[in-house]
């Protein structure tokens, strides 16, 4: 069984607000999706971050989102391909700058928000989003959701020669089409950290989930998203990490 | 004699305004100061600055600012050396990062408006900038004013490793201390297109500058800042790559 | 025949960037549609904008936009209903406090690009403006678009309690709905300076217009909808001005 | 003995991230002075915030600051005294605009960070408040700092017909010149509960403290700022509220 990479939003916190505990997390994620001051995160701020992730041997993936700090990259915009590898590179550029004053590199990047939601809604923003990594460095992989049928995006990524990681949740339920539920209906959430850790597990062994309808459901996952926003979510973390460690142990 | 780089701030433009005639200045330039957003400049308009200089062959210098758009970075802020450094990174890689997507580099930095004048007023805010910019990558030259006595900002320079270049400008009356004369005053900006073009052979030759106040003024300078604001300084700029051409001919 | 007013989208500067000629075209409007901050114009901008409208005896219209500086308010943004009121009490109430300064009140208010397109797509978009503008001060009207049938806004308006002032273009082709035909298609924008102004007297007199597919259009306008982005547009606002007034005169 | 306002600064949250414990404070206050978008504060923030000062019956002021977010207001910037104005009549009309929508006013102007600090140093910048409050509404108070002696800050209030109320600190140490003792020196902030309280009643008195170098300091004052950061804080605010209460009791 290949590694299940643990990855979580970081650095979200903006000028003199705090947000997520990063320094708690920081120790049991193997990558770290670092904000890049549209949706949150600031030059000091990323410094901050990129300095803590360096120092627990922690990957540093580019966070970027649209440009709209007060709805914290959640909206959708309406962007052009274009405006949005600009962005894009923008973004990547900016973190990859703060990186390499620490002796860092940007090592993969993952869309936040509407950014995220709108690429894997829409073909065309993710041949946007494969484009703007392809020429900004076709080495770094591109993070996206794991669903039912990982091929389509994999051909685009093929097409465009990067690198994909898709993503599971364990604390989010599954419709049978891979999607997550939506937050507005009951269940959506996972609160358990049984369930969560059960979930987080099962998608690592890469055996079925089970579906909202009761249908079986296989993730092809080569990280998991975890949360890092308070001390409860932390310990899940934590727990999650134990239990993949002593899972692929010998 | 060794040449005299054209300089010229480039990519002010934001959003849907636009300012200065970058197109048309662009072939006559060596060095491209280009706007990272926080006092001109967006990601889009970043994108066609450097394609523009890049189709030019014109060296990409960043130019980053206070972020202060509104203001657009030529009012003093009250920063700390640390976020100077960090708000310097951030910008730089975001042009560097718009640069690789489009196969450039960002070659050398050269501070904008309240940051420039804050530097060479305040050598704790230049010692910032040279510990941001050796930080970030040693080899990119830093961009400040020659005055009539470089040496303690090459000392800083030496200390940091990092090579500075020097800027004169050609239509601007220097006081005897090699300082600009303030526009307030009169006679601080030279209109006539052939003061400014005899400044510059001036500047270029190594002769002196006659002061303000009558003494005569050597300037130790290895570029020379010019202006695209419209047509008549890009004819200026346009005469006065031609008498550089033609004065540095066999 | 009552009064066809014109208004103009009028203090679109921000910070050190120049767009519209608004000293010029000023003396011919009636309505300054003034820029809050949010897609274009400053404090100091809305400041010297307030007191060209004031001297000129023009009415001061809020023309509030999305949060998009860099995109102009040009981009449709997922706002909830309840954001966009908070958003259009905030910049309502800014362009009225620099109103107040000078001795001036916000007479009527007009959303601008993306909030104007959205509101006129979607009646629950247009609610939540009718329920903003009646919130702040149900005596100021809101200015939309004139379109076939006017009676789904107007009965929105009447619910709200709130005066509609229906605009008209006298530089667009409209088609058989009355909507305005896609700039993307030939022969959407008039630029011969005698079609624009004759399409303007059309439109006082009440009579109908030529659709694009060659059928009559009714159009019931209180306001055109005029522009002062440059010196061509100007001396069509001043012989539209001249031409209505005469029109009008006994 | 006239009763001393309780004022607090509220409303310093910003989209998704939360600041204060608003909700908790707001009982025990009489002033909330409310972040204006600026610093801190955004429409929908300011809509919620005016909303919970109405249901208590607390005064609304406008808390303007320089427009600096990722700094908190808290940076020094150089604005013109025109510039300062329009800022003050943008974030007072703001925030003015959000209270009418709920049937309230603004009622009292206190800057924030910066631009009190720098407005309490520099009487031309109390000047330009004083004139920006004035042009305003006359009628509205200007929050500032009591010192040993207000008598020049009250001059200036009076020549331009502005009420000034003045602010005193219960839970920081004074100097002799009744000015607040730098953060950075040991003592200056009291963090023993029953000091605090002490404090507040001797200032409530109208007894003289003891400044930091042991000498008597009267200092005339009608409000006492105090802070809903944390649990901690807001409990302090409670006994201060009581402890006045019981002294102003018959």
């Amino acid at each position: 069984m290949s590694r299940l990479l643990l990855n979580c939003d970081i650095g979200e916190s903006f000028g003199n607000w705090t947000m997520g505990l990063d320094a708690e997390v920081m120790p049991f994620i193997d990558c770290a999706n670092i904000a890049c001051g549209f949706h949150a995160g600031d030059p000091s701020i990323m410094r901050k971050t990129v300095g803590l992730a360096l120092s627990n041997g922690v990957q540093i993936g580019a966070h970027p989102a649209y440009q709209d700090l007060v709805g914290f990259g959640r909206r959708s915009m309406a962007y052009t391909a274009q405006e949005l590898q600009d962005i894009l590179h923008y973004q990547i550029g900016a973190l990859d700058g703060i990186c390499r004053a620490q002796g860092g590199r940007v090592s993969y990047v993952k869309p936040h928000g509407a950014m995220y939601n709108d690429m894997m809604a829409n073909p065309a923003q993710l041949r946007a989003v494969l484009q703007a990594v392809a020429a900004y460095d076709r080495t770094l992989p591109l993070m996206l959701m794991a669903t039912r049928d990982n091929s389509a995006a994999q051909q685009l990524g093929d097409e465009y020669g990067v690198t994909l990681w898709f993503e599971a949740f364990a604390d989010r339920a599954y419709d049978s089409a891979g999607m997550l539920v939506s937050r507005q209906l009951p269940g959506a959430v996972h609160h358990d950290p049984e369930t969560i850790i059960e979930q987080a597990l099962t998608i690592a062994r890469g055996d079925n989930l089970t579906a909202s309808d009761g249908s079986a459901l296989h993730l092809q996952a080569n990280t998991l998203c975890v949360h890092g926003d308070n001390a409860s979510s932390v310990a899940a973390v934590r727990r999650i990490r134990e239990a993949l460690d002593q899972q692929s142990a010998p």
